[in-house]
This record gives structure tokens, sequence and C-alpha cells, in this order.
């Protein structure tokens, strides 16, 4: 078990909505980790099991903005134009800590409405076999995801691609919409505890989620349709591997029961989730041999003691 | 308010899970819709609303297919590759018309499971302006979007392009995941009631959709990031517009609340819908002239008296 | 043998540089054609055989213009962004039509250049099987693909999918870029001299061109990439079947001496060429039945009696 | 001036046809460099420039093959499917070192041709600022762009990231086709003579090739769209920024004399390189301080006292 401490992606450089994100940010100095946490006993081929036990607010305040040419709905430095960046704006989110609600102030108008939030960890990632890559940017080995699933009660899979794994976490999210669409969540610091198991000789090549109801794979790429065809192509194989059914039955099934959203659409590569019910499959094989079952107990043990 | 009667996408004619679908298929003859229907008074520069009121099964078996280079997991002939094909083969799904669920059974294996079924329309639309578009195809005017939204209880907004609209419906989908991964839903006949509303000179560009909790945008091109660009673009303007925001506060507001899922990936043109819950915005506005909630009343009135 | 006016992209509107597109333009009557033409004896699985024998300019002045949200550096329509447009311009070009030359003039500054041009049919296109398209779409069917190599001296292929064929031709260019950047080309009216032939029984999926050194195909998708992948495919498949390779040899052959040029990156859809020389495929063989040597010798009896 | 010997990209392992890719192949141990080369006096923000004055095959064959789920025309680790991978086959092309020709001999049949080559380095890239890439990729640093633009008589730009630069060469192709289709050209180990010349101060993005006809940009992306679009506004900029021309002015000129072309459609990146003919810039104007000229000069030195 972890508890760790994490910056927010701005690196706390943004605190007041008279900020100017294009000169209080620093690239790339942006999107920082804390970590790399070395695993013990992790080797390449295995896999390490990222159990979220509770991600929480550090601040009293969260905050999103708008950065020149960063975002879903504007021209970037990939899908270039010769068109001026929209208006560089910040908003200030104060959160009520108890209520777990953020309230969302317009700046042009008077109106203001309180959104329940949802924190999760925006970057969860493992060191790559053979290259050394930016924090902001998502691929096989986790990363800049920016999905929501990365919530307490929620285990993460990630291959490991070198001895001791080199795990990071960061960029936590109070609330975030699917897609990640004007490039910023409601960024914040947070105190989290995650636990951490390990499948020995088990090596998942793209990045798995399950929680109690879900099983949950990460497809990231660009254009979208690639993330999306990793995603699902990855949640029919796992299917098919961890349930007993043909290919082609996985195919069918997954295709009449899944769920697959937009995670992010700014980072350098884009984010697809496909998702699938435990109920439509074999109620009596565990995928993962039962690790989120034993990290969620370990994790009850754990807050039975909260001191340790 | 319309009763229609909509053949399944294959023009019912598969029927075994013995029948070989590049055999059976007569392109282009497949997705046929009911209709078109002139709606007196509906001129262009109005916008319609199609209220579904109840779509149900007429059959007692769906059936789902694997058809040749068509598919999310296959190339096509639009992403082409120069591989062999996957195999065809054929789902049949009994129902049970009282539960509402179909039986997903392996081919090839002896696996079975219960699949509670959310029928809805997959191809509802109206005439473009200057084309003339198979039923296969998702655009601006609505048609093949494949999206579960169409289901009953929601509102469908659609742009009127020539006089009397031309409005077609058909493609029921008894249930499919988002995306339409293998290319078929569990397809199926069905009996459909909706009620018809009309927005006298107001013209929406792109599809919407309402229910009681969240209005929806539904936006169709390739690739799946130009579908987002659209659904997302369309639904931070329509909150600008109706809820009296401007477009950078709600550019941001939808960003932190906004769900966007694909709803299919292997139509000619793919499918992105988004949308924001309700509860987040103005709520002392109604958005469309509060047609959604005026339409339910006329189903709620068409109910208590079924045999008009 | 045909003799045709055409318009230009701007049915004749744009003549002067203190015109202001969006006002001038009435969308969708832009890209004007002439035809269409029945073709006698064409039938569904046919092909049509278009031989260029001519296209030169009918005035003394070409425009070309940016469009708000129209062109390749720029969001547009389907590659939609929030962003403001970029300014609307337009250049009027002095032909010298014994030079065959067209003189830049900036708008911003005193440079000028002379160009030398080389004018093309834009949109060259037969009926679709099933739709009704509109004249800015390039596809399966020929259409708006905007690539220089419909120019004197190729000769165009396209599959006839309705009795008569209904060929339409128009969008004179005088010059473009390859892709079309900014969305027009050196736009111009123009008059042309086209040679007609016909294979009958064979039937071609997608446009080919043919000149003494090439044989080339034109794929238009979205995006480029599936363009790209259609044009390529269709190119070996044509080397495997009418020069006897395998289709992994055809594979091989083509991938080290095609070239690949992006024609169009503004319409709807968006088109490359490929092109392989003939000088690397086996010598004895003749693509298409030697059409384009036909339509060539019968181009060379046009001329020595041009009365005709 | 550097004098580099370079291996082939399949690190000299694939010798005959009877060779298995897959088998002979150990991934991540392919595209080998010569270098990285510690550049005397660049720094951040400088621009390197290498002017290749002679590439030339050490060997006396080439060889090409089809890798499973690599290449333009099949699915691949990021354009995924369920398809079966196309057939893994090998092809020795034979050298005539003294026409400078390579002879492609079918694999299925017994035809036979003899294709010119122009040898090129397929990889040349400086140092990423803060990653570490493989040398698979193309990106701003240059890397593995596989254009055949990087031939004799040529000078490649490429911004300064580190101190020294970290310059990088390798992977020559003798003869590749545009796009390099099917996931490999002719390729093979190469005896190069490059020169090395510095723009203190000046920092271009994005590479930049000139040589006595062109002035070049290659991008690098995902989708094709977005490469080209990358090529083609640094394009525009260059031209505006070198040629003293208004932004528009420079979109529009370009956009009637570009040319652009696919340079690779299977690396993580693809990459399109745009093109403007000199001759219709400004003639006064030097772009890039006159570094091409001055190289030039210096290789023409070289050639008379080769010894050096």
């Amino acid at each position: 078990v972890l508890r760790v401490w994490t910056e927010d992606a701005f690196s706390g450089q943004m605190t007041s909505d008279e900020d100017i994100p294009s000169r209080v940010l620093k690239f790339p100095f942006v999107n920082p980790l804390t970590g790399p946490f070395f695993i013990e006993q992790a080797e390449p081929g295995d896999t390490l099991a990222i159990h979220f036990i509770d991600i929480r607010p550090s601040r009293g305040w969260g905050v999103s903005t708008t950065i020149p040419y960063v975002g879903s709905l504007t021209s970037t430095k990939h899908t270039v134009s010769l068109q001026d960046p929209l208006a560089e704006k910040v908003w200030i989110y104060p959160l009520d800590r108890e209520k777990l609600s953020a309230r969302f102030r317009a700046r042009d108008s008077t109106y203001e409405v309180d959104m329940p939030i949802k924190p999760f960890l925006g970057t969860v990632g493992v060191a790559s076999s053979n290259e050394v890559r930016s924090s902001r940017v998502p691929d096989q080995y986790g990363g800049n995801m920016d999905t929501s699933e990365a919530c307490a009660g929620t285990t993460l899979y990630l291959g490991v691609n070198v001895r001791g794994a080199f795990l990071g976490l960061g960029d936590a999210h109070y609330l975030q919409g699917q897609g990640e669409v004007c490039g910023a969540a409601i960024e914040g610091a947070a105190d989290s505890t995650v636990g951490i198991g390990l499948l020995k000789d088990y090596y998942c090549s793209w990045p798995r989620f399950e929680n109690d109801e879900y099983i949950m794979t990460a497809g990231s790429c660009r254009p979208l349709d690639d993330a999306f065809k990793i995603a699902v192509s990855e949640l029919v194989r796992w299917v098919s591997t961890d349930y007993g059914l043909s290919l082609m039955d996985a195919y069918q099934l997954v295709s009449q029961v899944n769920e697959s959203v937009v995670a992010n659409m700014v980072n350098p590569n884009y984010t697809i989730v496909a998702k699938v019910p435990k109920r439509f499959l074999p109620g009596d094989k565990r995928p993962m041999g039962d690790t989120h079952a034993k990290l969620k107990r370990m994790a009850d043990e754990y807050r039975f003691s909260p001191g340790t």
C-alpha cells in the first residue's frame, strides 16, 4: 500500500482566474508525477496491479483553463491551422470537501452551479520498454489516459516492461467530462492511497481496468478510430482468453453489451475506454487471477488500520 | 402520432444461423425504412421533433451477424487492406418479450446468457437539402446513426431541408453495444409509436436528442475525431444559445460534465453522441421551445386512449 | 468526341478581388457541371473511358480565393473548431494564353510572378448506383477529385453504374498545387474536347487514369489514410490482374516504384492518386484492353479534321 | 564532413528469400543508426544543417520484405483488426552498382525487371528535447521519415534541442516508392558522406529540406491528414518568413504550386513532404541564411580532395 501526494497538472502555478496560462506555464514542465516507484520483484513479462483505495483533494479548490492551441475544439500543434487561438481563460472551482462538490462560476455571467466531484488520477503509468516518454503521453504503458475509471474502487493492470516497473502517478482530476474537451479537467492536488499487486509471468499489452461491475480496456492512439479499435479488440481478446469463448463468439457478445467512451481527445495520443459488464460473462471465471478481489480485501484490511 | 411497422436491417432475409450473409443479402438492398412520411406544414428552416413513445419487437427473435469486410475490427471497403475477411457467422437471439430480454447463445461453445433488451430505431432521418443518400449513411439529416438514445422517452430534433421533411424510420435494434462493433446489433422488426412536433422558423444543423435528464447531440463523420468535434461543438453552441452562457463558459461547463459515447463506428460515417445532464444547466430555461415536455404530454394522453 | 464548355467553380460570380466570397456565393450552387451526357450502349458493369484531348481556358483570367471554413489549413464544417475563420480574400490571375501562364499578384505586397499553367478538369464523374451526390463530392464514381492528372493526353476510366452512365464534366483548374490547400485552384471557364470509349462487361470499382507513362488510381475518402489505402490497393490489384503478377509480387513491385500524391484535402472526401510507371510492368501486356492507345489514335485523327 | 557506414534496417539479419522475418528479427532491435554524433557548438535554439554529399550501397544486393501486421495495406499494431496477417515474404534485389540499378525478381512467377536506384537515408535525426524515442519514429526532430528527399545534393535542417544535437543516421534505402507501402524499401547498408553546418540562434520546429530546385518541409503525425497540415503550414510560414510575403499571400501562392507526396504511411507516425519550387519565390531572397549554397561549395571542395 502506497500513500502519495501529487501536485496538480499545472505544477501548482495556476492559482487565480487572473493568471494567463501561456505566461504562467513553462512547457514541457507540466503534468508532474510522483514517483517513479521501484516495485520489488516486478520483472518484464509480469503485470502490475494498482488498486485505487482512496483519492481525495488536498486543497479547497480546483482549476481549469483554456490554453492556446490545446483542446478538442481548437486547432492544435498536431492538427494545425493558420487560425488565431481561442481566448485564454481560467476558471477557479471552490470545493465543498464534505459534500464532495465543486462550484462552477461562469466568467461572463452570474451563473453558478454545484457539480458532484469524482476524483481520479489522470496519469498512472510504468516505464516503457525502450523509450522515455513525456508524462503528457498515454500509450501501452498507461500514462496520461485521463479516464475517470482510474478512481477509488478500481484496479488498473499495466504490463511490466523493465525490472522494478517504475510506477508514476499524478495529475488528479476532481471532475472531468468524457474527452477532456477544453484540454483541462478540474485539476487539483490530491492525497491518494493505492494497493499494489503483481501478476507474475502474465503480461497485458495494453492497460486494463477492473471494478466490481466491469472489465475495461484502454486504447491510446491517433486518430480516435485507432484508439477505439485497440480498446475493443483488447476487450474481445481478454473475454476470449480469460472466459473461454471463441474469438468470434467474444466479438459478438462484446458487440451487443460494450460501452465505449472517449476518455480524452486532447493529449498527444487520444484514449478510448471500452467496457463490458461482468454479469454477461461466464460467472465461474475470475479474470486476471482474481487479483481485483484480493486487492479489495487488502484495501478493506487497510481501512480498518489506517495508521499503517 | 404515427404507428409504424419496420422490417429488420436485413430485409427479413436472415432467419437462421445457417444463413451465409454474403449470399443472402443483396447490396445495396439492406436497411429498409418505412416512409418517407410527408409532414404537413414542415418547411425548410423549421425543425422536426420526433418523440419516441413506444418501440417494441414484432417478432420473437432477433439476429446478428458478421459480414465480410463490415465491422470495426476488420478492414473494410473504405479502410482497405489486402487481408482475408473474418469468418461469416450468424447468431440468432430468442427473445423473452415479457421480461424484455434476449438470449445470447455462443456458436462455438455451450455458453448462454440473457441480456436485457432496450429497443431503439437505428435509422431515423429526413431528406437532405440537395442529395439523395443511402439509408445506410448517417449525416446532418439524421439517418443511420445507430445510437441507443433513439429509444422510448426521448425526443429527436432534425432540421427540415425540403417541404414536407420526408421522414423515414426503421432499422430497429433490440440491443446494441456502443459502436456497433461487429457491424450488426441484435436486429429485428418492430412496432413503433412516435409523436411528431414541429418548431417553426428554428433550424438545427445537426441532430439533437432530449430526454428528461439530458440534452444530447449527434455528430456523424469520418474519422471518429471529426464526429466527436461536431457533436461536442454543437452541444457547446446549444448550451450557449438556449441557456444564455457565453461560448467560452459553455465550453468550460460542458467540458467538465459531458458524456461522449461512440454510437457506431461501422457505417459510411461514424457517429458520436455527446450529452450534458440538464441539472447542471440554468433551470429556468427550456431548450427547443419546451417541445420535449409538450410531446411527452401528448404521448401520455395518447397512452390513455391507445385506440386512436 | 465531345466538345464542351464549362463554367468555373464559382458559377462565374467571382470577378474581382473586391468580391467577398461568403456574400457572392450561394451554397450549394457552386461547382456547376456540364451534362449529364447519356452515353449510348453504356450499361451497368461496363467501364467508360474518357480521353482528354484538349482543355483550354475560355477566358483571359482565372480566380482563386479563401472561403470561411473551407481549406486544408483551417477548421472546417467537418473538422470543427470554435475558432474564428481566416480572412476572406480573392486573387485574380491574368492569363497569357499564348505562353500558357498565369500571373500571381500578391495582395499585401508588390510581389508578382508568372506560373506556367496546366489546365485540367477538377470534376469528371458518372452517376452513382443508388445515390445522388453533390458535384462537390469525389467518390467511386469519380466526381470532384481535383487531380491534375485529368489533363490533356490522359484517359480516365469510370465504372458505369446506370444505363447511359450520365457523364458530367466541369470545374476546370488552370493550375493547382497538390492538395488544393487553400480550397480553390486557379479556377476558370474552359473549352474541352474529350474522346469517349466504352469497355463492355468490365467494371472498375474506383477511378483509374492512364497516360503514355503511367497507370494511376484515385481513392477518395476521409481521413487521407483511407484515400491512400484505397488508391494503392486498387493499383496493386490492377497490376496483379492486368499484368499477371501474384498479389504479393504486385504489392512488392508497386511499393518500390509508386508515386503517391495528395490530389485534394479540401472536398467532403479527400483524394489521393497513386501511380506506377509502365516501364516497370510487363511490356507485352496492354491494360484495360488497350483502350488508351485506341482513344489516342481517335484523338489524332480528330485533330487532323477539327471541323468534325 | 562526416563519412559514415550504416547497417541496413534489419541489422543485416535478412540475407535470403528463405528467411522468415518474424523469426529472424528481434524487435525492437531493428532500424539501427550510426551515431549519435556530438556536434560541437550546437546549442538548443540553433538549427543543424546536414548536406548529403554522397550515399552509395556498400553491398551488392538489397532486401525487402513483408512483416506480419506491418505495412499500409494490412491491419497493424495501431490500426488493429482481428484478421490474419498477410503472408511473410522476402525479396532479394541484386544490384548493378555501375548502372545504379536493382533487379526485381517476382517470387511467384518468372517476371524480372531492373529499377534505377536512388539511395537515400531513411532515418536522420537529432535528440528530442525531453523524450527518448525509438529510431523507428519520425517526429519534429527528424528520425524515421523515410523520404527519398534525403538523398545526395539535398540539405536537411533540424532544430537543435540539446547541447551537441546528437545526430544519428542510418536506414539507407536504395529505392522506395512514396509511402513505403509494404513496410520496407529496398533496404541496404550504405557508405555516406555528409557535410555539417550550423545556423546559430535560428530554430526550425519541423524538418526542412532544400535542394537547388525546391524548398521542402516534412510533417510527421497520425492520421496522414495531420502530417499534411503540419508540412504545408510549415511551408507556408517558411515562405512568409524568409521571402517576405504576408501569411495569406504565402498561403495562396503555395496552394497553386506545391507538390505534396506521401513519404511513409507505415511508421508509428506517418510523414508527408510538401515542396515548393524556388523559381516561384522572390529570387533575391536566400532561405536559411544561404546555408544550402555554402554547404554545396564545401561539398565541391571536398570532392576535389577526397582524401581529407
